[in-house]
């Protein structure tokens, strides 16, 4: 699937000049992180741990690869035969998948040679970005639907077969846990679920016809969709009545779904229509265009809906700061040196050296803040009672109050290329998720203006990061 | 790459429903089209034909796929040896890749069995909606940038690996014809493009040793990303005194990236820098959040730029009115009947029949107006003389003028299941699209409020339309 050559042309030229300047051993450090969380809100949810292990892990050039770089005219011939040897060996830090994290948190760290460290870039980035935008999107959507289930839809609106599964993946991590992609459900063993077409009911001679005939071939399973020709004055009276022939023969209709029109209003007629029938079992599925905000709407004006269908704005992460996660890959260390960018734009700048990433939790168990500290280095490490800095003003910062805990928000989950444990399910990782959320403090989950939830720095990175400025200036 | 089940559920129980109901076999005919335009344009670019045609001349199921199935508990025996047999051998109506295509027009039209040509839905949706949306992002990048060259940045942003192959196959289309991707360029016989990373200087002492040792090792094809410290007073100087040190060895430094800033001002400056030394052919390359509108101020301030990496936004296709085509998949011939959706939501209604559809060109080549035909039926076919209506109100209409021809903008791409002609490559269809458009009317191409070009439907096709419409109502 993550093949050597998926990747950008200049990681193989930066790695054909390493290897010239006698460079590619060195050891190096790279984090990666995002600058901004998505969608205007304050989290993502961090998924893509098991891909991006297994493209590592499996790394390594075929001799067609090397064919056809031989033929781009760009390679010697020292750098091909490199090329033939090339795996990943080295050491990977991460949070688990389904981890609430923040902007300017190191997701993955990747220690390594210069070479192996800097040439799975772009791959780690495909996979990473992608994953954790969809699953927080999920999350999102899990959060506005406060109980009611999420369903993903979206494979028709996704960026080919592949980027189909990568969005169920996703989003089961973020909550959203089951999906109508059958290939999906198959690889990640996921709940598939679905309804029929329009075409279902334009196939037939009238909407009850078509109806009954879904209702037979699937008398414990159907959900019917009632807006072919108009909801309320012919999809939902004929769902009914097959409701109650498929009740008189011993069974029971599942339920329908909307698909047009204010479906706050509709779900709430077709509620009172189905209970005051005796069918208060039977389910309310909506979809169209929903996202976060729509489903917050709707349960804001008393929408009945119990199932929500997300397909083109799951699938593609839409919304205001949606579409891309900007996550960045950057160089922290290089030959046990620390490293770091200053450039005109201080967003872009970088912060040095092999970090920890701490998080402060209080004594409800609640998260108060995150603190980055070095990993090693001259200064005691941070603990409650030490101050941490606003990494971008160190004239403002915050002592740690005594009666929080401090936990590393990650671990070493890759050492010399091996995978050191397996993968939790996706049903895992969806719960430890759902847990992290409720442990966020007030506001932060909001859909709009979120509360910004903090991330400092230690001391002795700040002093790190003050030293290397002065040494660049 | 497009396995059977990479579909939504809904298809398999649906097929399931028509095979019991004995309907499966019957004919029928669907089209899929857009109903707006992506990115508030007046057109989009179709791409994706030929990896959806590779998909239905494939389908199959596996002895796997069908062991899953049968564990999902839903599906009859019957149905599951139905499947085992089952292929596509229906036939595709559909433009050449490349071909500018407009809302409410029938892209593909599939027409087979029931069964046949209702599974394929959601597969023919996937590929040929994100085809289709980032070759017509491609387009607008290519019109905005007159001239400049635009490489593909994409793969780090895009939805997993074969996301990042579909974006550099469709993005060729519509004219974006190199990619950073190296698999894309194996694949698809794309050039490949790359420079270095911030990385590659912050590895180095300094930034000047790190641009002589890339020099050495790419003599005669550097790209020097001159942001990493400061462009104006770091990046360009040393960059300028490289290409000084190659063109004294014998060799010309190819390029400079600008990856920050204001790139208008810093692309003037780095233009003169390098001309006034005597290096006009130095190409000026800029990256960092391109999309088509960024490329046109830029230009309109006199910004000197000679290539363009676009990535995010163009693997994302974000924008205004982007990030997702809304194709649809709708049934209009059924055993022989037209079919059409009526709704309480006139933008969903469905137009009936197996149509042609015919564009307008005028005496000077151009395009005037599409007209959505029936192919077959009572009634006179389109010809110029005749009048075209406004399919949303009968009342606007428009008598094409007796000196225009008219082309039909479809062929029959597949019949019996199998492909008739061999693909073009990627090039002839850049090459067909860019002659389409510069054959669009005054104003259809603008990146803001285009020119809205105009489909009419034959009187034919209205008289059909509103037969059915009384019929259902």
């Amino acid at each position: 699937m993550h093949q050597a050559l998926m990747t950008d042309l200049y990681e193989l030229t930066m790695l054909a000049g390493y290897l010239r300047e006698g460079m590619h051993q060195q050891p190096a450090a790279f984090d990666l992180y995002f600058r901004e969380a998505p969608y205007h809100g304050s989290y993502a949810v961090f998924a893509g741990l098991q891909p991006a292990l297994e493209y590592l892990s499996n790394l390594a050039f075929t001799d067609a690869d090397l064919r056809y770089l031989a033929g781009l005219g760009l390679f010697s011939r020292e750098f091909l035969d490199f090329l033939k040897e090339f795996r990943f060996h080295g050491r990977v830090t991460a949070p688990r998948e389904g981890e609430v994290v923040f902007p300017g948190e190191p997701l993955l760290s990747v220690e390594g040679t210069l070479a192996e460290a800097q040439f799975v870039e772009t791959t780690l980035l495909n996979i990473i970005n992608f994953q954790t935008l969809v699953a927080t999107k999920a999350a999102r959507l899990t959060l506005a639907a406060r109980g009611g289930q999420v369903i993903e839809f979206g494979l028709r609106r996704a960026q080919g077969p592949d980027g189909g599964l990568s969005v169920a993946r996703a989003a089961a991590v973020g909550g959203v846990r089951s999906t109508s992609n059958v290939l999906a459900g198959r690889r990640f063993d996921l709940p598939v679920k679905g309804t029929h077409a329009h075409s279902w009911v334009m196939a037939f001679p009238d909407e009850l016809s078509a109806f009954r005939a879904y209702a037979e071939c699937f008398p414990d399973s159907s959900v019917l969709l009632v807006d072919t020709y108009d909801t309320l004055t012919s999809g939902l009276p004929n769902s009914l009545t097959v409701a109650r022939e498929l009740r008189a023969a011993g069974h029971e209709l599942l339920g329908i779904r909307l698909d047009s029109g204010d479906l706050a209003y509709l779900s709430r007629e077709a509620r009172r229509m189905f209970d005051d029938a005796g069918f208060a079992d039977v389910r309310i599925v909506a979809s169209n265009e929903l996202d976060e905000h729509v489903i917050d709407s709707i349960r804001n004006e008393g929408g009945r809906i119990d199932i929500y269908g997300v397909g083109t704005r799951l699938a593609t992460c839409a919304g205001p700061g949606g579409g891309a996660l900007g996550g960045v890959y950057k160089l922290v260390e290089y030959a046990g040196q620390p490293r770091m960018k200053v450039t005109s734009d201080p967003a872009k700048s970088t912060l040095p050296g092999c970090k920890r990433v701490l998080r402060v939790i209080d004594d409800n168990n609640h998260f108060v803040m995150d603190v980055l500290d070095l990993r090693e280095g001259t200064g005691e490490a941070f603990s409650p009672g030490q101050v941490a800095y606003d990494p971008a003003n160190s004239q403002r910062h915050k002592a740690i109050p005594l009666n929080c805990s401090i936990v590393d928000c990650r671990a070493v989950v890759m050492e010399q290329g091996r995978i050191l444990h397996p993968a939790p399910s996706l049903e895992a990782m969806a719960d430890y998720c759902a847990d992290q959320l409720q442990r966020m403090p007030d506001g932060s989950l909001r859909l709009v203006n979120p509360h910004i939830y903090k991330v400092g720095i230690s001391e002795r990175l700040l002093k790190l990061k003050e030293q290397l400025t002065t040494h660049l200036e």
